[in-house]
């Protein structure tokens, strides 16, 4: 049984200003919770209906799921896990690939952008502060289990590329710059996507060493951030290769 | 002025069944309607309040406007088009470039699949006839004003594939397949992209001359359809240049 309080708790995980307060976040839905615990996420509650088949810590009922849960319609199960902050060790951007977002403010974009970095197993996803919380449910449900498996920090970014070798490319994606069809085999590199209406912040922009451009053939003005951090990622992986 | 039966027939072009009967659709919003004309699509009628700085055929106030609006929050601007079926000629996919999409559902990802089309300028898109509506306003939303510029036909998949000489490759995106970063220079090829659910139809599946595959490296399950048809799409062109 849920007690009135513990309900009050879960509900308010619903903002960022309580998750940040209590450093927890739920996520609802077989669907997502199913795919977390697949990928080895340690849920540290787990409440659930009759209907759920996988572990759970206390069994409620559909009303108070109904109660509980952060949605209109409920499913059979809501999980807690910790926010874990994972401060970006010093000199963190110099090796390997990392995939950093400045701005991107569309949580399902975000989302996509993880997964992305999952499929091509990057190092390290960076959120700029203003990026879309990487702890709503929109986020986690839309990385399709990738939530568990990118390590993912947030930092002010042009701190952190400051702090970088002069040698670490630094690419940002553009509509003008070096075909990204040319990219050498890079070890190290960090890619930069900006946010879909504003594009990069001008500190952010100063400290590119290289823009990319996917090449175009016909008349859409753009691609969106998600596709065209996966056209660069298969393109540094190919020459990898 | 608009009479309450003007008001009724704009409205009632939110259901497929009317647009099909009355062979018309509508887009709402400045930023769409914007990118339309500026494509040079030839609306019929353009309906607008004073807000509206574009052209338009007939001025309503913002009451009209609410009225006829099939969102909740009404923009200043409201054209109707006329859908022209553009039927598949005989032979249509044997020549160019050709994205299909079979039972593509989701609204946004199909727009996204005509922006993806436009940007690599294939000749076409083909969409069987159970993929979300070419002309529902998400649809046209998500495609960024490439709905005007790309040629789609709605045609039965299978059959069209059949008509097809042996030496055309059919490519479907699979987990498993030939690694996409070795496709030969194609001048015509068809790719088919499946429903996020269940992917290809089995009638599509056994039209198919060959699977490609993106090089997975992390632990992501899949990509998304659109992030799959760009991927292909700017190996192909890659290939080619």
């Amino acid at each position: 049984m849920l007690t009135k309080a513990a309900i009050q708790r879960l509900r308010s995980l619903r903002e960022k200003k309580h998750r940040t307060e209590l450093g927890l976040f739920v996520v609802e839905g077989e669907k997502v919770v199913g795919e977390l615990i697949a990928a080895k996420f340690a849920f540290t509650e787990i409440y659930a209906t009759p209907a759920w088949t996988g572990p759970r810590t206390a069994a409620v009922t559909e009303e108070e799921m109904a109660r509980a849960s952060h949605f209109p319609t409920p499913s059979s199960v809501l999980a807690v896990g910790k926010i874990n902050p994972t401060p970006l060790p010093a000199g963190g951007l110099a090796r390997g690939l990392t995939l950093a977002l400045d701005g991107v403010q569309d949580p399902g974009n975000v989302g996509t952008l993880l997964r992305i970095a999952d499929w091509f197993a990057l190092d390290r996803v960076v959120l700029s502060p203003d990026c879309a919380d990487l702890f709503s449910q929109k986020v986690i449900n839309a990385s399709m289990g990738s939530f568990a498996r990118v390590t993912v920090h947030t930092a002010d970014l042009a701190a952190a590329l400051a702090g970088l070798p002069a040698t670490t490319p630094v690419l940002g994606c553009d509509l003008e710059g070096r075909d990204v069809h040319t990219l050498p085999a890079l070890r190290d590199a960090v890619i930069v996507i900006g946010s879909e209406g504003r594009g990069l912040s001008p500190a952010v922009k100063a400290k590119l060493t290289d823009s990319v451009t996917i090449p175009r053939y016909g008349g859409a003005e753009s691609l969106n951030a998600g596709i065209a951090a996966a056209i660069v990622c298969d393109n540094l992986r190919r020459a990898q290769a």
